[in-house]
């Protein structure tokens, strides 16, 4: 098997960091103990090379060889192929883990990235989008509340699936979007518990700690 | 096989007629020559019996025998993994299928349907939201418009992935969107040319149609 690299930015500014998307990938590879390194490419100055392997300009991508792939949500799944540890080999289990990893990626997603935007720059002036925003992560959590109040993983054994819905519920739990939802926070807190995920998180911040300490 | 039956809403209002999600899955399975039927649950009275099978109160699902599957992503996998006509068995072209099936879904879409709605609802009095979103949706589609000016499709040939970008550009455009990028449009206009795609927005159109003439 071919080393894999995993790249991300060189530097973000403060806000960001335990949450740029690489922490996916850095937690798949702890859960599956698969050895890697990560390269880092220009936050800054982002040039064609990193168009070539990520077309939207974003991070991450894992390499493997000749084979680049981009996309958390893909990454994961092909991690999952090579692992049993991400996702299961029965295939009504792996279908669950598909199922969770699209309803967290697409469904949470896409009402909980521009709900932590008003979070995340505080008053605009709009007083319309923050209120229908709120609304909309309140209806996806309260839905996902009774789900996770019966089981501990989205399949019975840790998964992809749970990588990206904890990542995402993390994210709504830094702004206190789950504070009517304990069995979505007990979630969180069993996730971000992991061994994995501590030394991803870990990695994640050092690796921009790094490169704070290389321009002084 | 065990029957394929997709279940969407029983009526919508006017405005989502035609971009509904089930389109992906009809569109699919038009694609592919799988014979399914649709059935419908109540759009206006979810109950139990529908979050059951869809833990947001979402269309679409789909049912075989005893198994159902929710997220369009996920449905469009499980099909692609019934038939080559929507997902190469070649292991490195399946892969950018997957890749750009969560592009469409995770990094345009989450950027496109916020967008959408103050196109939808008109002005809501906000200021600083639309314009953010606009920036975001005209930064994802210049950064797409060199790819598709390479590629008829996003893999050799047609694939799940093409469905779920297209489907994503073709709401772009049709709030105007995708004035600036000709690629874009082209492929826009390829993909809804195809016959598959011709009868499963018709069959969705005429669906709640009937349901308007039942009222009556």
């Amino acid at each position: 098997m071919p080393e894999l690299i995993l790249t991300t930015y060189d530097w973000v500014p403060e806000p960001p960091r335990g949450y740029v998307r690489d922490l996916r990938i850095r937690w798949a590879l702890e859960e599956a103990n698969l050895p890697y390194r990560v390269e880092s490419t220009p936050f800054k100055d982002r040039q064609a090379d990193h168009f070539a392997k990520q077309p939207f300009g974003q991070v991450p991508w894992l390499t493997e060889g000749d084979k680049t792939i981009f996309e958390t949500g893909a990454i994961l799944i092909y991690l999952g192929e090579c692992s049993e540890l991400l996702l299961s080999r029965d295939p009504a289990k792996r279908l669950v883990s598909i199922e969770w990893m699209f309803a967290a990626l697409n469904s949470m997603e896409m009402a909980s990235v521009p709900w932590s935007l008003f979070k995340f720059f505080g008053d605009t002036g709009d007083t319309w989008a923050p209120k229908f925003f709120d609304d909309w992560v309140k209806t996806r959590v309260k839905h996902l509340e009774p789900v996770l109040a019966k089981h501990e993983w989205v399949v019975d054994t840790f998964s992809i699936a749970d990588i990206a819905l904890a990542d995402v519920l993390r994210l709504i739990n830094r702004f206190n979007g789950l504070e009517d939802q304990p069995a979505c926070q007990a979630y969180v807190e069993r996730a971000t518990s992991r061994p994995a995920f501590i030394k991803a998180h870990a990695d994640q911040l050092a690796h921009f700690a790094a490169a704070d300490a290389h321009k002084r």
